[in-house]
């Protein structure tokens, strides 16, 4: 019944994750409204969004042109490496501004219910930067299959020489105990440290 | 931290009604996943939206260079005009396979919170359409802004020699009783009818 440049477009959003018809249709219509600039400047960045960006060959973290701007950056510790799962991850990060290392992003983690397997995700390139590295940080969202690749990665980097640490779990700032999980609870208990007066 | 034209794709993402940060970052990487016919395809559809469609003079309803499928259709019952809010409230009824009368489209609903007034609305085109018809159904959503609209035609319309109807208002299909919220239930009452054998 939709025009059919119009019902194209639908189409298009709705390959968004978690858009189904009704957001599909929503955005379409909010995108008819915005004027002929936007509409232009948006579907040319569309276009060659594929272009010039591609993983960063040394950390995989999504840049333009081979130019990484953590990997380049001179003032960084290169002796450090967080490692993370997504991109999104570095992001999160970075706006802490508390980190002032390297990163390495594996795409992914380990999940034998998806078919993903350590040779799927990129750790064979961060067993090539550890000859220059004192301390990989290990900051894997700790689910079940964060889990299983952190300790893998723990295993495989012990048989080299680097200090292997791990981000803290416990209760989130801010969080009300009796709201936590058991899980949660119990990672924060073992993990108690000493008040600092 | 993002390169500039991913950067740039998740601001544009950021348009879309309800869409924020950690959306748009989703759906950036969910575009960049895919392959570039479907972005270049994409990308062109969004640049030429506007090239081409545009209401239905005669109806309001999105339509692709003045063809409006519904009011070109001679099959239809074009002594019928159902006025609605906005053009999916028509792909929704058409869904139903149910109506096979005309539309009109308003696009919006009076709202002095919102500083919608009826001249703001695709009213005045409706008037023109009144010599040929026999029936106006107003389905507009039963909302506050959405009521003062259902009175506000009921009362333009009724100068007019044309029969003014309302599709019913009452429980959903398939709600519990106990869930229903006691408007709905006044409604529901009110327009009990008798059973059918």
């Amino acid at each position: 019944m939709y025009p059919e440049s119009f019902a194209r477009l639908i189409n298009y959003l709705k390959h968004l994750p978690g858009v189904g018809e009704k957001s599909a249709q929503r955005y379409a219509f909010a995108l008819l409204a915005e004027d002929e600039d936007y509409l232009k400047a948006f579907g040319e960045t569309l276009e060659k969004i594929k272009e010039d960006i591609a993983p960063c060959p040394n950390c995989g973290f999504i840049s333009q042109k081979g130019h990484c701007p953590i990997c380049d950056d001179v003032m960084r510790d290169h002796e450090s490496i967080m490692v993370v799962s997504y991109d999104q991850d570095v992001i999160a990060m970075e706006k802490t501004n508390t980190y002032h290392g390297l990163y390495h992003v594996l795409h992914g983690v380990i999940s034998s219910s998806k078919g993903v397997y350590p040779e799927d995700l990129n750790i064979e390139s961060l067993l090539n930067r550890l000859d220059s590295t004192k301390e990989i940080i290990i900051a894997i969202s700790p689910t079940i299959d964060g889990e299983t690749t952190a300790l893998y990665l723990d295993k495989l980097l012990k048989r080299h020489d680097v200090l292997v640490t791990r981000i803290a779990h416990g209760l989130p700032m801010g969080a009300s105990l009796d709201y936590a999980d058991e899980l949660t609870l119990i990672q924060a208990l073992r993990n108690r440290k000493k008040m600092e007066d």
